[in-house]
């Protein structure tokens, strides 16, 4: 950690900051510049966080060297983590396909919507009991009846089944059904959630929150694996940026920044990363090309009498041709569908 | 509302997407343009957001025209709300200033903070028992302990406290002991959290998200009204921007429009909206000229030994000093302190 | 357009409005609801926007229908739009390539790394005499001279040559030497420069501004398309968000969104859009699956030496491997290399 | 300088690049962490920018200790600049109000423009002739038959007049004619321009760029001051954020924030950063409580004829109304209007 003092610092300053650094177990290191005093502290700069140094009224700034998070860390475990959901594994040669529905709306709607990303090369199955919605009056799921849905299709299928969990409370029933939990982008700093979900042992899909820095997003896996839970996948699904002509901005240099920094799985979701249906296609081959271990596509039976997120599903038949397109980009980056 | 087809629909699709609007009740209307087909739906379009018509393959895009939410608008209830916490109100002629430490640490460290803000002429008292941090290994607070000693300095000093909620479970027990809840910026969206803290009595200040557009975050609190609870204070704690120089992008354009789209008061947090204690008095002026309802203030006996948010915390004196400023400011715009 | 009154507007705005609309030689059309009155203009709106009704205190806003450019819009020239650059062709089958350092820094430097650029598959070569800098003191480029050398490589090595221009007075002395004119980021909207290359008839490269909206980036094309040149090619090179990890957010929703909306080629700089060399590759594959038309890379034959941009440059070896890993991801989208 | 070597940076790395920094004729600092080899430079770090160290291999991040910028610091030059504009003097005791319309779109209607502007208070006269638009056909101002026009009125009231350049062929022109040049919003990285205008000695309006960075924006500043020209104010006007219900956001936290690190005074913009006519006055009042020097507001004789900017004009008598409440907010923060 190197800390830079103000232009007006005291010679005392450093000293008694200096002090604290040998305090804290850290070697302490004295570099006085001609503009600025600057300080460095050698060792596990992690316990200094607790220091706060950069409250001192003295400091101007404080830089880290190392990243906050460890057990996510690539360098402490340099290989890739592979995920099961049911019988699917995340992380290894296979590209992971998740695929269905926005929400459980009913049992046809949800099985119709299956068998078509079955058919169509879908191993797990996604959808939504409890929906997060802006507004208080749209739709926001049929929670336990729709659980209960989900889980008979998924069952009657053979796919492994991950849904949405938004609330603590729900954090057991969901877990009875589910084979992994979703924690969506609304909720990636729900830290009580993160916690109580890093308690379960079922597989997460943990969503980038919409303005969160990847740094940000991988402290939130930190809190699941440090909770005791190491079977989480990240979802890239896009950021909010000024662009408004689509949903969202899909950060898919994420995809090869966040590999190169953890050795979870990412997948990358260009339903919510894009919110057009024309732009699902291209930007499901994109994040295939950038080395995604997965994908998760919205796809329904009927999506223009979707009670949410129609604009953004694709018909069966575009997830079929989808599906076609995305083998041989996956056969390029080394990976099977 | 207005619904804008593709430049390629089919004829059958005006006509289709027309018999839907009736179906719905409200008044259809056909604008066929030279390169475009446009339609109409006349009424309370809000009904027609769950018709989800973006979802049809051949409209190209969906216009609301009236604000999705009610409850908070100021068309429907043109007069301001004012709520009380303890025997404070906010919304009426006077600023209401909240201030304390970011967190309860200790009796003693929350007793000194707190005499400090009351005796320069804070009203509320602020400090949390349960923290948010974005790390795990952060101090997250002394959860029901830290929350007896609030309730003990409160009532000590004769000063009503606001403490943050950050889990559905703990809803119930930071009721009894606070006068009031506050929803956090990474919460705004929660809105299972929304939902139980709405079922409760209580007021609640909902801090703006860190990427809310306003309108979401009226939506945040529409949440709160429909489930019964129209005690709510909106807080606007800085957004994210491409800024790193400052923690946050302090919003005041914020404070003036929100105030003329809905009648709930609107206070501001310039600490978490600039991040930087030389700030924050600059900004606490700026934001009661904009016409802010009230301030909410980190304030800390020792920010240098802070466990957290101490470089955005005030000394004493810079708080008394900041009262001393405001005073005059507030009485420029009708307020008094 | 759609022009929807305030809430309180008094029924004789509706009535002045509706007659300028019909005076501008528009279809008017009155939509009273309950809640707001909402006016129509059918027929060419952008003859409306010089009238500018959402000046008037009367109006809430105004939604127009139609997009604001013509010339670039896909709905009046339905077919993909080749540019030719010397003898290179971008925007049909094939893929093109265009590589090369970020500055001319010498004549030895130049050819190098062009060198290395053609002997691994591209055709276009790109270097700077005129560098934007962020800072006053930082290199920017040769001028005259760096042009000269760089003219006098691409002809050795048979590749025709793109440059960039950063003011109107650079104009004629660049189109003399290179056989495009590149206009970057932070110029996009430098409309005076737009209109002096529009009356030059050299092709264009146009990158996207770091924060400009896809419409406003068409419309800059349009700039330049409406001033008589219609050879512009489209280069999206990341935008800026709150993401500092990486040194922009390259935008590739933008690629399928922009190619709907307009015929003219749309290519990738995946060296801005991430800044980081580990990134390039795998941002290149990416966006040639998302479907763009080309790729700009900066490669230089020591990038530990480069004046600019070494942290993402590609050395040799690097660009080669990526041409190679290019060449079956480019075949699946339909495209050779 | 702090550079921070890759986790697996070989040992000799460190020797290279501490024999690099010692031969430009800095102090070389060794520091092997457990984690990271972490290497200091002490002395003029500028110094080490063109080494770009951030390009070697085995570097993983560069950590500047100083401000990149010198002749703009306050650290050198710790008095307020005094900005003469005619006999207005902006970053003293005085508020300067720098008002009138967007364009000049007739003689008639600049003088009631600006009579109205000066019989309210302000003391500086602002108009474009030349006007920067993002559509092609958008009215873009009279040119040398607005700058006369300008100039007369200008005269006539005694108001010197400050005006938009666009463009470096026309910067003499508008020297001659207009007291002061205004540096829009769009080209704030227009480098060659800001250099043709650092080369006259007229004080200069030097507008924040849409998605500039408060460094990038000092930065900018200090072309012009390298250049020769240290007549420079500086001007907040909102930047680009996903927020959509203003047109911009307006960052006043640069005020205080900018105000610290530089000796040039600093004016606020509300109309363009606001986008709306009922917020001009809140944060107007806002931006001088928060400590600027002054302010730029646009005001027309009539509104809802304007051609450009019309929704974010003031009617004459909302500027009487704006100066008449600003005057008491100015004496609290020890101005004078």
């Amino acid at each position: 950690m190197i800390i830079v003092l103000k232009h007006d610092a005291p010679a005392q300053s450093a000293e008694r900051l200096l002090e604290r650094i040998e305090a804290a177990g850290l070697q302490p290191l004295h570099m006085p510049g001609s503009e600025r005093v600057v300080l460095g502290a050698l060792g596990d700069e992690r316990v200094l966080a607790e220091l706060a140094l950069d409250s001192d009224p003295d400091v101007e700034s404080v830089k880290p060297i190392l990243a906050p998070y460890k057990l996510v860390s690539r360098e402490l475990h340099p290989h890739d983590t592979v995920v099961r959901i049911g019988s699917v594994a995340i992380g290894g040669t296979a590209l992971a396909v998740i695929a269905g529905p926005c929400a459980v709306e009913s049992a046809e709607q949800l099985r119709a919507s299956a068998e078509a990303a079955r058919d169509a090369g879908a191993t797990i199955l996604r959808a939504g009991a409890y929906k997060p919605r802006t507004s208080p009056y749209g739709f926001s799921g049929h929670g336990p009846e729709g659980l209960a849905i989900l889980r008979e299709v998924g069952d009657a299928l053979g796919m492994p089944v991950v849904t949405e969990v938004m609330d603590t409370a729900d954090v057991e029933l969901i877990a009875e059904h589910a084979d992994a939990l979703q924690i969506g982008a609304r909720n990636m700093q729900n830290f009580a959630l993160l916690r109580a979900v890093g308690k379960t042992r079922k597989p997460v899909v943990l969503k980038r929150g919409l303005s969160a820095k990847i740094e940000e997003w991988l402290l939130a896996a930190e809190y699941l694996l440090s909770a005791g839970n190491s079977q989480v996948v990240l979802c890239e699904r896009g950021i909010r940026t000024f662009e408004t002509a689509t949903r969202n901005t899909l950060d898919l240099n994420a995809v090869p920044y966040v590999k190169g920094k953890t050795h979870l799985p990412v997948i990358v979701d260009p339903s919510h990363g894009t919110g057009i249906r024309e732009l699902v296609t291209p930007m499901a081959l994109a994040a295939t090309a950038a080395g995604a271990d997965g994908l998760m596509i919205e796809v329904h039976n009927d999506p223009s009498a979707a009670l949410s997120d129609g604009a953004q599903s694709l018909y069966p038949q575009q997830f079929t041709a989808l599906m076609t397109a995305l083998r041989p980009v996956a056969q390029v980056v080394g990976k099977s569908v």
